[in-house]
């Protein structure tokens, strides 16, 4: 241990009182919340009387390497990535609540670094949300549990069932960039026991790919332009999280319609891949099937025409909606010819 | 393998859609429920334009044992633990979320009964709560994660501060029955080298023994209770949940009082210690110091006389709320002598 370093205890040292007492005035206290921390439950206003909810576990080892994403990083993809589920909805995230599970030789350094990801991503996505709630618990590997709120403010809720054959397609934010990332993190940051290599993951976000590891590790998600999409009529909407061809046909499956995508405009909206240095065709691959971007797929009647940026995310007309011949069934093309979505599933992933 | 059962597959056989289609049928709907599980989020109706929001996570190992527990008990304790901390705010349970992450080598029929211990939970305890949404994912040790919503229908929160001088204390439910069914399975149903024995539970569980392993496998908690006491005008709440020292200190401290806890009324409540066979001694011990029961403990006015039944649980006066002298700090007593809480912490249980 270094001498001139305070001293940073585990969790097994200062025990739960200890932990939270410095845990807890780290977190956002939110301007919906009428009872905070500290209770048997918390107390969330609902202005409209209707709140929306949407709940994700992160698991090491499936999720995230503690490796690759520092503390801060997990708390920040905890926030960006369930508060865009709600945004997805047309609603205002009011509030979320975390139950984080880790080992007892943990530091507090790490609790409260994760405690700092989850404020400033919140400040910097969605201002006025609070952590009401949690619950701190131990596990060998660590869980990350988040639930989240939003406050539809009157709005019908976006459901992915609206897409009418008339509408256009946008889509917010980008696509292929984690995906992108990730790679790199498999090539170039672990060693040939597949174990991470921390200082690798420094080198590899302060330079040139700094863009796609950032999307990777602690992704900006286009939050704040889910009510304004809402607000410009959208029909459909979902966010992007297992890759553009999937959740594309998703939105198809359940309107019962054909979505066509435009290559011109996927590739716009994968222009942080091809600035990385993919081939074209990579770039595509990335575009269609990569996931975790958490980008807004979103159906406008095909009169509106978004502006060119929303709550600071690129805006790209990626399509159209088409109406199904008849015995067609609903599906994605890209220039017209067919797509087929790859899906992800956590039960085949894994060899037994 | 039996020619004459059917084949009951892995999640890794049938795969995660599979897995759903045959586990969202077993939910129970809710009436509350807007839009359910199947888009980016859920829209849940709040009456009274706040909503009560409660999250905890149980984790193989250190919350349950797959040979002891099974899945319809994991998803039965689920509901009875989290719902009643929504309860214990004076509020009605309308929803949970769900999050379950298991290996892919597990049972579709484990899911299934998992599934079905909820419904029948929700059933038996918050008819008309629903389950809105969840997610299924992978983890080596099992892993439920549960964030639980009620309506406080136009009431006051019932926090943990609000119990006064005057106040008479209550329980209501059982406490020490929970530990004393632990006690049991760690002496009777495993074997050598600590691995639990199926067999050995269930002998239990049908014998004797029966009412405390229920208590710890599967409790019926006052859920019901919570929004009668509200009404009664309870001026603290809290569900028991780490012992009844531990928890009457929390009140005495958030409220600033002393709590008076009289050994006449804690042993009523301990019946089921008692008639289990411990000795008066260790079933008071029990009480005091076992959790695990989620009971309700509640204080009330001086001259309110709550009936002996209340949703169907027991009604005990266990104590009275009193003044502090100037310069005595928050806690508990029994029959006037000081009660040391005994903290469970969840960093210090285990060993590094």
């Amino acid at each position: 241990m270094d001498d001139a370093a305070p001293h940073d205890p585990t969790l097994h040292e200062v025990g739960e009182l200890e932990a939270l007492r410095r845990f807890l005035p780290l977190l956002p206290a939110g301007d919906a919340t009428d009872v905070g921390p500290g209770d048997d439950a918390a107390v969330v206003r609902a202005g409209d009387g209707r709140f929306v909810v949407t709940t994700d576990t992160m698991l090491e080892g499936a999720d995230f390497r503690l490796g690759w994403s520092t503390w801060h990083d997990l708390g920040w993809k905890a926030v960006a990535t369930n508060l865009i589920d709600v945004a997805a909805m047309g609603a205002r995230p009011t509030s979320l609540v975390v139950a984080l599970a880790v080992a007892p030789s943990t530091r507090v350094s790490a609790l409260e670094g994760f405690a700092r990801g989850l404020a400033d991503a919140v400040a910097a996505m969605a201002p006025g949300c609070g952590v009401v709630g949690g619950d701190l618990g131990t596990a060998p590997h660590a869980t990350v549990a988040v639930t989240a709120f939003g406050d539809l403010e009157g709005r019908a809720p976006v459901l992915r069932s609206g897409a009418r054959a008339t509408d256009a397609v946008w889509l917010v934010g980008r696509v292929g960039a984690a995906a992108a990332g990730l790679r790199h993190l498999f090539a170039q940051a672990q060693d040939e026991a597949a174990v991470p290599v921390a200082a690798a993951v420094e080198r590899l976000r302060a330079g040139a790919r700094g863009a796609v590891l950032e999307a990777q590790l602690a992704p900006v998600t286009p939050i704040g332009a889910g009510t304004l999409l809402a607000d410009l009529g959208a029909t459909a909407m979902l966010d992007v999280s297992d890759g553009l061809a999937l959740d594309a046909a998703r939105v198809a499956r359940a309107s019962g319609v054909r979505i066509a995508l435009e290559r011109a405009g996927v590739e716009a909206a994968a222009a942080d891949v091809l600035a990385d240095g993919a081939a074209p065709d990579a770039a595509l691959e990335a575009a269609l099937h990569g996931g975790e971007d958490h980008a807004l797929l979103v159906t406008l009647p095909d009169g509106v025409r978004p502006p060119a940026e929303l709550a600071g995310h690129r805006v790209h007309r990626i399509g159209r909606v088409e109406p199904l011949a008849a015995g067609d069934a609903p599906g994605v093309t890209l220039d017209g010819g067919a797509v087929e979505p790859r899906g992800w599933d956590p039960y085949r992933a894994v060899e037994l």
